[in-house]
């Protein structure tokens, strides 16, 4: 993908590199959950991403300009950016303010992190504009508020790795403790059934008691995923990319899951599941061949359900939001 | 500890070294769970061990002898270690038999793998007996039927470490899915009160349905420590051992269990809990002065309740069943 910031655009006080003091970044798309790692799991990818200016401006407070067709909210607190900035301001005595501007690339309510990517970058943005005052973890702390506002609850499993890069494990949120994970050369093919999930949903028909025996073979997943990750070991990470309790339930929103997944795993994928909550459904391949053909398998199974959708093949990103200029 | 064959033992066609055929083990003690890793942890310690010998005699099937005060079954499919080469046998077309004389040292009943001991023990012996025909996985496998004897259910989390040796992860038993796991150089002080546990009664209180948030919180940690254990992060391995499902139910049938927790921790322990189903309390540590600090601790929150106790302070032992002789 490649900017398509319009001249407009980059001639404004704020444009790329054209304006002393501005900050322009890259915010990635982040994959929550990682298939057995409900809600501590997740990782980043080279594509898509949001684009984001963000400069002081006179006035204390924030202003939202969004650049892209998405019509989201303008007004601060309703603005998951916004939302985000408005909590790190919180922690800032002097008066402050900030004009940011927003070009989304990654469509809200995919399921790739597309809250997260506002939230995360505009405060890592606004960190660099104030010297790097706060440390990732405030960041992430701060970001969570746009994703409280977005779905109704605090959860980092994306944008811990939208500002820490790679893979990232959020052991615990109250205190939070964010580790990030290396893991061995992956390529992530992502498709994007044109179909509205909302996150809200998609938790609300999770069941709040599942069985001891299923907790325990997510856990023992889990663990072999983790392990695989550290010890690059692909049979293992393949192995345990399994999830016994939340896929069984959320991918009946999904059209087209079972084959989706049947088929990418006959053309050589490691095995994947649903990104996030969905509607997006990623797999993951050692090379990028298998991942071109997972995205063809993708295709092939959403042509004959004629439904539209859309599909990348990346990597892993392990640099997380990232600084174009200056 | 130190080897306590009686001479006449030492003497006996199947002593230490006295017999040309004959093969003499130490089979060590195992930490199932490992807190947070219910079913699916565990770790073998260098102390304390069982001592077994075993030798091919000439009609096929099983004879043994037990050489230990415990007064165990001698009947094969009543014993532990013969179920395992009971099933064992099943495997192999020829007749054999196998004379075992078994020295118990591990406590049955105490919680730190005595069946899986003796089963685990019995196989790798008979295999080295036998050229080393058998894989450690169907080796995982044989000595399983001597847990299901023990315990009713077949399960790998000491049998794995037993014959494996470090810290293993069972990510499935059925199909069979083991993972050694490198951890840093840890030290274990364990501490056996003389009450007992039997693991029947142990599953038995179990809750059959947990709280989704409460599993999340478990997999969360069990990656944490999966992660802490690989990359050598202590502070993180001393984090992730918390067990927010299994240890508040059956912490309940160990007295004294929250104090020794308690001080065990004050005096500098990573953390740790119950083994496997109880009732001894295992605590991990950074170097052995703190290791032994603890057991301090646990002798005297012992002696206040007069509860009489053994406590062991040892390491990881990372070879498994270890062949003494020939």
């Amino acid at each position: 993908m490649r900017p398509i910031f319009t001249n407009n655009f980059l001639n404004s006080p704020l444009g790329a590199g054209g304006n002393k003091g501005s900050i322009t970044i890259h915010s990635p798309a982040t994959i929550a959950n990682m298939v057995c790692g409900f809600d501590v799991l997740g990782f980043a990818v080279n594509e898509p991403y949001d684009e984001m200016v963000i400069s002081f401006k006179e006035e204390p407070g924030i202003t939202i300009i969004n650049e892209d067709e998405y019509d989201l909210p303008t007004q601060p607190e309703l603005n998951v950016a916004g939302a985000a900035l408005l909590a790190m301001l919180e922690e800032i005595t002097e008066p402050v303010g900030f004009e940011l501007q927003i070009r989304k690339h990654i469509k809200p309510g995919s399921g790739v992190g597309s809250s997260a990517a506002s939230a995360a970058g505009a405060v890592v943005a606004a960190n660099r504009l104030l010297n790097e005052r706060f440390s990732k973890e405030d960041l992430v702390r701060f970001a969570m508020n746009g994703e409280k506002l977005a779905s109704g609850v605090k959860h980092a499993d994306n944008i811990a790795p939208c500002i820490y890069g790679g893979v990232t494990l959020i052991r615990s949120i109250f205190p939070l403790d964010i580790i990030s994970l290396t893991a061995p050369p992956l390529f992530v093919t992502i498709v994007h059934p044109q179909i509205e999930v909302r996150t809200a949903d998609a938790r609300g028909i999770l069941k709040q008691q599942v069985l001891l025996k299923d907790a325990i073979r997510q856990w023992g997943n889990i663990a072999g995923l983790v392990a695989g990750l550290l010890q690059s070991n692909y049979e293992l990470i393949g192995r345990s990319l399994e999830d016994v309790l939340i896929e069984p339930v959320r991918s009946i929103l999904i059209p087209g899951f079972d084959e989706i997944k049947q088929q990418s795993k006959l053309a050589g994928a490691l095995g994947g599941g649903i990104s996030g909550s969905g509607p997006s459904i990623f797999m993951l391949s050692k090379d990028e061949t298998t991942a071109k053909q997972v995205e063809k398998q993708m295709h092939s199974v959403y042509e004959k359900l004629s439904l539209e959708h859309h599909t990348y093949v990346t990597t892993i990103n392990q640099t997380g939001v990232k600084f174009v200029s200056p």
